[in-house]
């Protein structure tokens, strides 16, 4: 991947610092100080931030990381070592950025609540908001060199969920179901991020923990699998079944389809995005299923499996070209089984791109 | 594993509490709400707060995951949909347990920025602490199926180091060694947390990201492998050579085993943590390495890989029975190399029990 272009990277920051207001953006070693500086330091209980001023910047940084991040960056360093702790080198930070009289502070709402408040207490003046308010708004598009990589990853989780279908077979645990998938994703150099596995009424917890369940004949199985690759994501739903499905799973799997399908023909820029819940919910709703339709119809994808847009009907986003999401119902039986359709697209003028090849049918194992 | 002693562990949490005049403790999902709770939901953007007061305990729980964390817990859940957001049900809940009016709120200092906010802005009143300051207290001493849970996960990472011994040979890359570990941590149903391996002047980071470079005869490297098996971690780093390793090696090498060996002389109940550092501190300095020693001597390890007791000069811990740590050592030579050796200990009346069975001479292959 080549490097991202930090300088425009933290103009655009800048930019949209200035048309909220913000001060100071101050971030943790993870997605969002990766998409502004290109890399981030070994995240663990030391304070470490990216601090962004409308006019200068440099990181807050353990003083163990000093030398392998110089190699990734030419911002400057405030460093400290685990004698002193990061008290002294964050004043010093604050004073040379000249950060200590800001009102408002933007903080990475995904990194710890100590790097958080280390800072807002150092700051008793100021307010504060979320990065999501500021740079939240600049990651939500994907350009270019950012689709390619999310169109190679899901072609990568295509085949593996083509590895789990070819493997399954009764008597197998979720957790080895799991693993040929990790299989394949470690294979391509692609680091599993979670492989839900929720066989007959386990499919019915939406974030089943995959475990030591026995498959059986006659199960219908949730299989979400995800691997992150270079910096970015990957996310899929399907179902499977071995042998032939309950009477009435037919039905809802065409309840299910249809859902994404209203949504897919709502998809295209200038729609909220709450609109695309609403349409799959109402066909939902419609076939008497709705309570059973627990969550929100999608999420973002990019440097984090999940990160905004929200596809949901409190969300106040209005869709746009780059902006790439998943588009997920799913109708969940309590104690008999769950089923969840899940596309990743990108948004283009013209409409969704759908980034997996597979069909959403029912994969049927013989047994 | 047997589920941990909620009833007991939640009394413990409210003398902490009562001691430190803390009216709220809350804790997202992850290792502190694991030790209270015995379990955590799935974690992601969603706030979910383990809420703990003088007197009463509950969730704010996303809608979707309280089905599945309904069959662990009888606690209350006061639940919200993506469609609601977690605002009314916050509020809810603090009304519930009689919160809305605490003084003092300690946050998990490992959760999500925007969790902790969340609950504080709904709190103005409130000045906050950290779960360190109440919870921490408790974790910092492990009980006895705790420290089986630990020797256990520490001979599968003496397994994993002898593997990669077994393994290296010039040719390889670094990424081909860690693969090596993270095999055998698999293969024993562990999650590999870190493999950091650094060859030659790589080794003199200490937190090296493990990558393509490709060992050579007469390179010293790094070995610093962990995994995660049940709830609880493991971590050990060793060295090794691909032949002779560079003439000076041996003697830094004698430094750092004289480090390890001061630290362990001196480990024993009732002295500061700080003491520790210094002994080892005070031995490499001697040997005029001071300067590259460039962390603290050690962690503890439990539930995290790293956690309290701190191991370091600035630590106010006073050593107890049943605390669970690292000495680790490191002189880090820019350009050339870097040298580290961790145990990890079980302090005990009588003094420290080292869970490596593995000894800490250079391993030197031959070439």
């Amino acid at each position: 991947m080549p490097a991202p272009p930090i300088a425009d990277r933290l103009s655009r920051l800048r930019a949209a610092m200035a048309a909220q207001g913000t001060d100071l953006v101050a971030l943790g070693p993870g997605p969002n100080m990766h998409w502004v500086a290109g890399f981030h330091p070994h995240a663990d209980e030391r304070p470490c931030l990216l601090l962004v001023t409308r006019d200068k910047a440099g990181f807050l940084m353990p003083a163990l990381n000093a030398a392998g991040s110089r190699e990734q960056t030419d911002l400057p360093f405030w460093t400290w070592t685990d004698a002193e702790g990061p008290d002294a080198a964050l004043q010093q930070a604050l004073a040379d950025l000249g950060a200590t009289t800001a009102r408002r502070v933007d903080v990475d709402e995904a990194m710890r609540s100590d790097f958080a408040l280390l800072l807002l207490d150092a700051l008793p003046q100021a307010g504060h908001g979320f990065a999501r308010d500021t740079l939240g708004e600049l990651r939500l598009c994907k350009d270019a060199a950012e689709q390619d990589e999310l169109r190679r990853n899901a072609a990568i989780s295509d085949e593996a969920m083509s590895a789990i279908f070819a493997a399954l077979r009764p008597g197998m645990t979720e957790e080895e179901v799991a693993t040929v998938a990790r299989d394949v994703f470690r294979n391509h150099g692609a680091e599993p991020l979670f492989t839900i596995v929720g066989a007959a009424a386990n499919g019915a917890f939406p974030h089943h923990h995959t475990g030591d369940t026995v498959l059986r004949t006659g199960d219908v199985i949730v299989l979400d699998i995800g691997a992150r690759k270079g910096a970015f994501s990957s996310d899929i739903t399907r179902m499977a079944c071995l042998g032939e499905p309950p009477p009435d799973y037919g039905r809802v799997h065409a309840v299910v389809e249809a859902a994404v399908e209203a949504a897919l023909a709502a998809c295209r820029p200038g729609v909220p995005a709450s609109t695309l819940d609403r349409a799959a919910r109402r066909v939902i709703e419609d076939a008497g299923f709705g309570p059973q339709f627990v969550h929100r119809l999608g999420h973002g994808m990019g440097l984090e499996g999940h990160e905004p847009p929200w596809i949901s009907e409190a969300s106040g986003t209005i869709l746009r070209p780059g902006m790439v999401f998943s588009i997920e119902p799913g109708i969940y039986i309590e104690g008999r089984f769950g089923l969840r359709l899940e596309e990743i697209v990108i948004l283009h003028e013209e409409g969704p791109e759908i980034l997996s090849r597979l069909p959403r049918d029912l994969h049927v194992v013989p047994v």
